[in-house]
């Protein structure tokens, strides 16, 4: 999840919301992403997504049994799907979705593609957490600063 | 719908499940796609996220606010938080998902982002099934072939 953090911090450098991705397969690194969705303009380019297409680069398979992925914060259900439809075996991540529900527990639970994928949320939440708060100060503070 | 068929018998062509989807905004097509998972070995190569990934760098913005989706098969998770993500407005699907439960309805009736979907379900049904049957089919065939 540190590396997780790393990569959030190089989004909010990007001027992108801070969200980092790992995938991790038998204690290494096969992928890392970072939320490039304004930089790039296109709605696919999460966190999540990114590191799994790398991980799916990597091992040139698009399955990723055994598989975890570690993400700063709780998946959306684009990325949530993704992560179903890679077979990854388990999630972990930081801060939980505040916007309201995530669905990220029903679509785990669901048991789509007869593949169970294991969730658990708020690893190192509170500096998961931080930094989007820092960021989204940081923006509101810029628009107070324009109108002024 | 007529043109998401054309791309599906694509993908069918290429050897993979056959799916397509194009995106339109204002009557005309500014995104398609096929299902490459297999030929690309990349989880997140649905017809839906290429064809959205298409529109974006068409538009040159994420937000395709506005736009229809039209896709052969009923999106799955990703596919339709993808939909979602990328603020489409109307999604229309040919044929229904058959394996369990698709959540396309939840997702989409769940108010996420503050952004409403409307989706539509059993356009071309027939023709969209039939592609799909006729696909798994032969695979089959192949299969049994192979074992003999």
């Amino acid at each position: 999840m540190r590396e997780a953090l790393r990569l959030a911090q190089k989004a909010f450098a990007a001027g992108e919301v801070p969200i980092g991705a790992v995938v991790v397969l038998d204690g290494k690194i096969i992928g890392r992403g970072y939320n490039l969705r304004t930089r790039l303009q296109r709605a696919t380019q999460h966190a999540e997504v990114r590191a799994i297409d790398r991980a799916c680069a990597k091992l040139k398979s698009w399955r990723l049994e055994g598989a975890e992925i570690y993400v700063t914060l709780e998946p959306c259900p684009m990325c949530m799907g993704a992560i179903l439809n890679s077979r990854i075996e388990r999630v972990y991540f930081g801060a939980y979705e505040q916007k309201g529900r995530s669905l990220t527990m029903e679509l785990a639970g669901a048991n789509l593609l007869n593949h169970k994928t294991e969730v658990t949320g708020g690893i190192l939440e509170e500096e998961c957490s931080r930094i989007l708060t820092d960021f989204f100060s940081q923006m509101r503070a810029r628009e107070r600063a324009k109108k002024e």
